[in-house]
């Protein structure tokens, strides 16, 4: 049986490390983005080849989320095609968890999520979707929000953008449904890494209790069980589902 | 490693049959309802230890869609019980596929798709529900419709009916969310199997490619596809979605 092989970026935080051992286990190769230290010797060691590429390290201006962004997807796309000679799936996620009131966020802090949340995802997705649709083969997901599409107090900005990426993906999925590739968005919320638990200030086990107190689940979610959920829309063998939106967040987003 | 118990009602059709062998091969042992020819042996073969129930065989009045998922339930509740001490999973499907203009249809028509679209899920659910909640882990999937939610000329009882058992259990995931059980809904649309081919007078090549053209995706979809879908919600490996509804039916239902 030929390997197939996944883009993951990044690979060194969010679910990018869980999801690429789950794809690695699923006979994935693997292109990935600045991966968690020790990550690649595993998967290496679970039969997997592996390539890295940094984001920052191309001609793209590393400052700036979406250019950086598009060419650290055109130079995955290259590592595939030259090390592989082709790849099959790609997982992106960006983006930046910002909360605060709306009339207490300015333009700039909106134009910083839209980079952020929008902008990034566009060029990823702009740079590796092309030869998925030329071939006729592939499947393409992106994590944004679970925010998406649902209103959420202090979170108008980071809520309002993620709705934006979301949306603007789903419709691409339907753009190229006809052609063999898959495009879907996963979002969750209420997920137990650094970020999430910075972002809403959870330091003792009361603020845990606190906000696990407003997820349907009374808990948070784990990265290796959102990655399971995730290789589901990545690993080639369930394609009847595209342009769709899931959220991923113990019952607060349904 | 202990094996995991899953029911599957029905497993002679739909997505039953692939469903109880993706189980089987990710180390369930079986519960089934009326499985398909050879099933069990293939089953068994593949290394699970298979119970089987009949529908119409309890004390359950079997011409009624209610009572008979209900005592179905009950029997393989038991029968699991019986034979595993515990059960970890269960699936379930109903339905008819019934279609014609609203004003062409009557009160009776209306009935008979609540009892077998709203009826059957709501008692097969209730009979099962009880004990994964009372040992606070278990996950259900019920299959409605993609339709549900989506408002579908000539068929707009089915659609409606489907919308009713999809809004209930997606209701019962969240009342039961903080105790370790999830329920979700999964619906599909444009599936390569009998009823569907037979409900939409699909006899000859050109009769499926005008139904293939209404699709996003330009293609049916498969069982064995759908199973593995399907499987993600209740094999145990990802567990922070709940009471969500899942469209399955290639763009045309997002």
């Amino acid at each position: 049986m030929t390997r197939r092989v996944a883009l993951v970026a990044p690979a060194g935080g969010y679910v990018g490390p869980a999801l690429s051992r789950v794809l690695a286990a699923r006979g994935f190769d693997l292109v990935l983005a600045d991966p968690a230290p020790g990550l690649r010797d595993d998967l290496e060691a679970a039969g997997a080849t592996v390539v890295v590429q940094h984001r920052g390290d191309g001609p793209g201006d590393s400052d700036d989320p979406g250019s950086s962004a598009g060419d650290l997807g055109r130079r995955m796309v290259e590592a595939a095609h030259e090390q592989f000679g082709t790849y099959h799936s790609a997982f992106f996620s960006s983006g930046r968890i910002a909360l605060g009131r709306f009339q207490r966020t300015s333009i700039d802090d909106l134009r910083a999520a839209f980079r952020d949340n929008v902008e990034a995802p566009f060029e990823f997705v702009q740079a590796v979707v092309g030869p998925l649709v030329e071939r006729g083969d592939g499947q393409v997901l992106v994590a944004t929000s679970a925010t998406s599409g649902r209103p959420t107090p202090s979170a108008s900005l980071y809520a309002g953008t993620r709705s934006a990426a979301t949306v603007m993906l789903q419709s691409l999925g339907l753009e190229v449904a006809a052609t063999g590739v898959q495009v879907n968005v996963v979002g969750t919320n209420f997920m137990d890494f650094p970020e999430f638990l910075r972002g809403n200030r959870i330091e003792t086990p009361e603020d845990r209790a606190r906000v696990e107190a407003m997820v349907p689940m009374k808990r948070l979610g784990t990265m290796v069980e959102f990655a399971s959920f995730c290789a589901t829309f990545l690993d080639g063998t369930s394609r009847f589902a595209t342009g769709q939106f899931f959220p991923y967040a113990g019952g607060w987003a349904l």
